[in-house]
């Protein structure tokens, strides 16, 4: 049994890392702390693991979370740099989930999220958790950054386009909607029901944190400068992301056969028959990335959809842990997706 | 492994059990019949289930019905009635969801359902699959008639008090909202989005089917007539059912108690802490009834949440499976629920 | 045109208000406070009213509020009792939307409000505003506290009935669902989209607020004691209030007649057709109450459905406004229902 | 008066139109036709019309619109071609709320509405009823076809930029979103509330109907080949179209500025403030089209947004007849929002 703790659990990321863990047969779990929640039963703030769940919230500075061999932060951003540290130290693996340690470029970084890096140092030996890109060095990392949800979406659909050399690079587009959930679980006016029911908007329209996250990657797999248009909207649903995904065509490609090949034995991603649209729900709570292809003209349009709290944050956070401790990389994320 | 067969899989019950009966580990799945989609794959027609469900929808008339240990009825009122005599003599055993063998009284059923009963003789048989009330009788059963949501959720939430003698039987009431699935999966304009959604309506509030089949069992229970008043109403969601329910006091009764000490060694019914309300989404794709008592003056109000397609349908249906076979009664039936 | 002004503009009732006023021909909005947006364009915050509404918000301080005919309240609970007194002295007519002079017994309001009233000797000068019972007196009067949205929805849905004289009033039962904009416009964890989408749930079920409003209405018609059992629900829709009612006959009485006649001439309340099951969404966004009547044995049932932030909030008010300044009662709050 | 009549009165732009009309001062409505529901009641089908609306169906055959001023056609494709040109002959003027006449091209219509035209003779004398763009047409037009709701999303999110030949014309994108009511009152699995909620996906994603409508207008604008991809999602609210246009500079433009001067009297269209992300409820119900220019990098983004039944279907048409017959043009389409 691995002992495992949670950073942070009070937010949508930490109790969907709570429905995980809690039927992992091969972990157990060890501490959840809360700084504003210590002392109450974890099933007092959610009932629906009455039964599943019977850790009490502690405070981060009283808990045990050296004793574990992995910690998860469900944490906001800026948080687990300060405390990961201590722990690496200490032996115990780290995965984040929030974006501390997703840019190699601390300058970056600070730029986009507004606070200096408390641990510029540790960001060269972060592993960007995206095992279908990174699945080796997975294996071997003691601190992996778990990818956000947007860019899980947009680079599952874009990576097998843009290795293979055949769409202008200058020019991509990333056009994606998400559900509420992926905004977090914050007291926030524009997060209320009532503002976020039979309404549909964009923000960040001039820039959003994501897009280094993404350029990243793909300049990485690209081997060169990309540029990409990323465009997030929220949508009025509880889960689910959908990337819709455009590139211009500059040498020709059999774009249903490329995504066939590259993730033919991937687990967690399905390509589905030509001329299909997939529904975000046919991935709902599953760790799933479901992706179609379109040729409008000489225009490539990807469509990749994912749940995500799950392939987007905690899921792929699990998956991630069953890769570094040697466990079947499916064991604890393979039910099926909930539908209706 | 048992062997399992589904007859009109293309409903919201019928993919339910699709999901569950694929993840069960002692059963394969051998036969799922549709006219209206025979020949085609189940996974085109419910993407949800790409990788877990390799089985064609087959012509009932052409299917290995008999070849099952077990066949599940996931079909409109009135088909179940006259397929099921011929799978019993065959030595199946058969699981309806649907209401054709609720009712013991053949005339009631009649008059309910507007039409006639085709095999009347089987009703005396048929055991009322509520596992908390019939466990025993259940694992002997060769005919289970698995209980409908919204008599699950209001039978739940009133045994223990309609037998404990300290209500007033003849004034009853049951206020209840499901979900939209709760209607079915049919082409029907007063289901669609557009007319569902950010609206909330009563319907059959001059009576409604699911009053006869409630009665007749809080009578067997309270072993004299019982008057029961019921008004469901639609709410714009997907899944839930919520009961709200009403008695008079008539002697003093420890009601938080009676509840808890009734389900205390319930698998499947959570009777919450004084003051508490459960939410429906806290049992969301659950096989789980929470339960909460309140008194208000005189009058005992008891709250009651069951997911409609799994407690309500499919999950009870694979509990009375467990149990008719022998196996563990949580058997691919524990799933935690997901929230949000 | 009547001079108008708004207190406290920035939550739903407000922003109703202001849809409203800023339509009706005889009213000129001359000022609305906002202690926290003091400064700010309104249609900054509402870009819905973006080309309608040309104020900024002002600081309460600092307001022309005495220069107004007419002063609305859309505050929280506790802040129109502090108000009103210098507003009346000066000759404003005030119009509260809150809680503040809805009961004429000080000690009950503290207690289900949980603070001191600032001004008890005002309660019994305060006119209830539901024009369907108090219509002459609202002509008349200086301050009128407008109801609640619950209680309009369940008083005009019992009132016929318990005037009659033909139901017991010692076990009337009002079970009621809202959108989740009557809730307010708070940053509110449990008011998320993400808690309250597809979600149902109970609250306030051992005991509410709006049951002495309820029941103080009701013995004034009853002239004598009445037992009303309440539980309200929260339904994840953003505007609709649906009670569904229930008393048992202890006289025979043609309800159907009798809730015709007393409506016969009310341009706002709708007796629909026997067998009717009004939708919220009939209503929205009109100032309309739709009811209908089904008999269950001896059991009456009573829809009701009103938009709890026009009929419930804002429409009402107006109205009122409309009686208090001699206008025709419709005027500005006769527009159609939006559906779908 | 203008005598009115509409065709095909029971989708949800034929229930708009009616909202609309019954209260436009200048209107009075005539007929209303409906083969499935001819002899009933106008509010028997839409109770929110009750006491708005007093009108039965008519069947069409026996119908008074010869004697109308106008006919308003809110049919499927391919019946207004049938009807239209006796209406003309008898001196009504016709607006087309279908596809019917939108395409100048008939072998383009019959390919992409894969049924022969059957009037293609009046092709060439519809007016395309988009006021911004072809306002003095339209006050002589005797037939108008009313755009599509994607269609005017789009066009008045794109017309200033590709006007102003600052713009790649050779790959355009527009990306956008619709609610369900968008799809029709039909009843058809797809589009029910249990599939569509909590779900978000693309459509037509190789292809769709609007593009050919968009680039034939986009094209008379540029005055050469325009190249657009359009890829339509379905998101689960009931009204409201989002669209995110993405076009790539090719020469430097103040695009805020040049949108501002196309629309500065544009009674229906607002451009917002620089930064301003346009939520689609800021134009719920109401007969208003919100824009706002975003500059990411070279990448030009314009977000459009409508309520897909009034600018984007009937309030257009309304629109439409108040330029046809001398009426001002905001007359009874000038209503504020509803929010929320």
């Amino acid at each position: 049994m691995i002992r495992a703790g949670i950073v942070g659990g009070t937010g949508y990321t930490g109790v969907e890392l709570l429905r995980l863990l809690a039927g992992h047969a091969d972990v157990e779990l060890l501490a959840i702390t809360s700084r504003a929640e210590a002392g109450k039963r974890v099933d007092a703030i959610f009932p629906s693991l009455r039964g599943r769940v019977d850790l009490l919230f502690t405070d981060p500075t009283e808990s045990r979370l050296s004793d574990c061999e992995v910690v998860f932060f469900a944490t906001p951003n800026g948080v687990a740099m300060t405390q990961t540290k201590p722990l690496l130290d200490a032996g115990v693996r780290v995965i984040d989930l929030s974006a501390d340690f997703r840019l190699r470029d601390a300058a970056s970084w600070e730029r986009w999220y507004g606070m200096k890096h408390a641990s510029p140092g540790l960001l060269s030996t972060a592993v960007y958790g995206l095992p279908e890109l990174n699945r080796e060095d997975i294996r071997d990392a003691r601190l992996v950054a778990n990818p956000g949800c947007y860019p899980t979406a947009v680079l599952l659909g874009l990576l097998p386009l843009v290795e293979s050399g055949s769409v202008d690079l200058d020019y991509l587009i990333a056009n994606a909607a998400s559900g509420v959930s992926g905004a977090g679980r914050k007291a926030e006016l524009n997060l209320l029901y009532a503002e976020a029911a039979d309404n549909f908007k964009a923000y960040g329209a001039s820039g959003h944190r994501h897009v280094p996250e993404i350029t990243q990657t793909l300049e990485q797999v690209a081997k060169r400068r990309v540029d990409l248009t990323f465009v997030p909207h929220l949508t009025p649903m509880v889960r689910g992301i959908h990337a819709t995904l455009y590139a211009r065509l500059i040498s020709p490609v059999d774009a249903q056969r490329l995504y066939e090949e590259w993730y033919a034995h991937e687990p967690f991603v399905d390509v589905m028959p030509p001329g299909s649209h997939p529904d975000t729900r046919s991935v709902r709570s599953a760790n799933l990335c479901r992706i179609a292809i379109h040729a409008a003209g000489s225009t490539l349009v990807a469509l990749s959809v994912i749940d995500n709290l799950v392939k987007g944050a905690a899921g792929q956070a699990v998956q991630n842990m069953n890769l570094m401790f040697g466990l079947p990389e499916t064991e604890g994320v393979d039910n099926a997706p909930v539908v209706p």
